[in-house]
């Protein structure tokens, strides 16, 4: 059944992050705890016909650390499938990008750190906790930023797959290179449809 | 003249990044300031057969930044070409590591900048000077950081041509992309040879 599934004509599956179980905004589709979220999608996943639904190995790690409960039926509904990192190739305007927005961020992570160094009359734990928030914001927020998104891009471009997150820079980066990619609402009434 | 240099076969040129001229370390071959190091360069170059000199657009400008006089052989002898961005590809495993590496940086960015938010004792000015030198070494040094670095190496992929730096990102993305690279020192004492 399984092997069925993995050799199934591709184009017709979905590459999955963690944002659809963690993110807040996703919980009202599939429950308010991150266990129930991913518990009452593999109840729905596992109905459904001639879909398939895949997750790199390092993303089902983060996952892991979020959600408490071990599920049994979870590597029988989705396939854990790592991108062919080292045959595939990424045009070179896409790195040249990111090096021109991290330079970018790098710099206004400089001016977060300033603001809180200069800054003599806020107590220092709230410094601290301003300081991690806005410099977050101002480095990783709305950006590529991680190895694992990068593998779900790859993974979805590899597989001819459509990625489901509600991740922006996720988002924008399916966008510049042509990858499908669906929002959660969307998604998931494309669920009950199916 | 130009034309037929910059139809010469593939495999005999050389990429040029600022380094050279700018380099401190890289002053006792060409010259003592950052003028005479250009100048002296050029008059060597000049005087060769069969070898090509490129260097991308952006790092063109970026040597402007540093160099006062206008030299009017600059483009005579060396020739201005961008890297073909838009048809060239990366292997996906160096944007990986890339998104990985800048990850660990920008975590150890944030541990530079805490500590000196949480310093009483050092003066205001102090701080930030040392915070901004701290700074930049957690998220700059020895990484392929800017797109100027990025062209450089794409460029000499396409030319099948030879990098010359100091900068130590350049040197270790260069080993990574199979690209040759030739230290200073060793490529002054080719230029004497020919």
């Amino acid at each position: 059944m399984v092997f069925k599934r993995m050799f199934q004509r591709k184009g017709n599956g979905y590459v999955l992050d963690t944002s659809m179980f963690v993110n807040p905004d996703a919980r009202k589709y599939f429950g308010e705890t991150i266990d129930g979220a991913v518990s009452n999608f593999l109840a729905t996943a596992a109905k459904l016909k001639g879909v398939q639904f895949y997750m790199p190995p390092s993303v089902q790690k983060e996952l892991k650390y979020f959600a408490q409960k071990e599920l049994p039926n979870f590597k029988r509904i989705i396939v854990i499938k790592s991108p062919s990192l080292h045959e595939m190739k990424v045009p070179a305007i896409v790195m040249w990008k990111l090096l021109d927005e991290m330079r970018t961020r790098v710099n206004a992570g400089l001016r977060v750190s300033e603001k809180f160094v200069k800054d003599q009359n806020m107590p220092i734990d709230e410094k601290l906790h301003r300081l991690r928030v806005q410099y977050k914001e101002a480095l990783r927020e709305g950006i590529l930023d991680s190895e694992e998104d990068f593998e779900v891009l790859m993974l979805a471009k590899e597989l001819d797959a459509a990625i489901i997150t509600l991740d922006q820079g996720l988002v924008r980066a399916a966008e510049e290179l042509g990858i499908k990619c669906m929002a959660v609402d969307a998604f998931y009434g494309h669920l009950k449809e199916l």
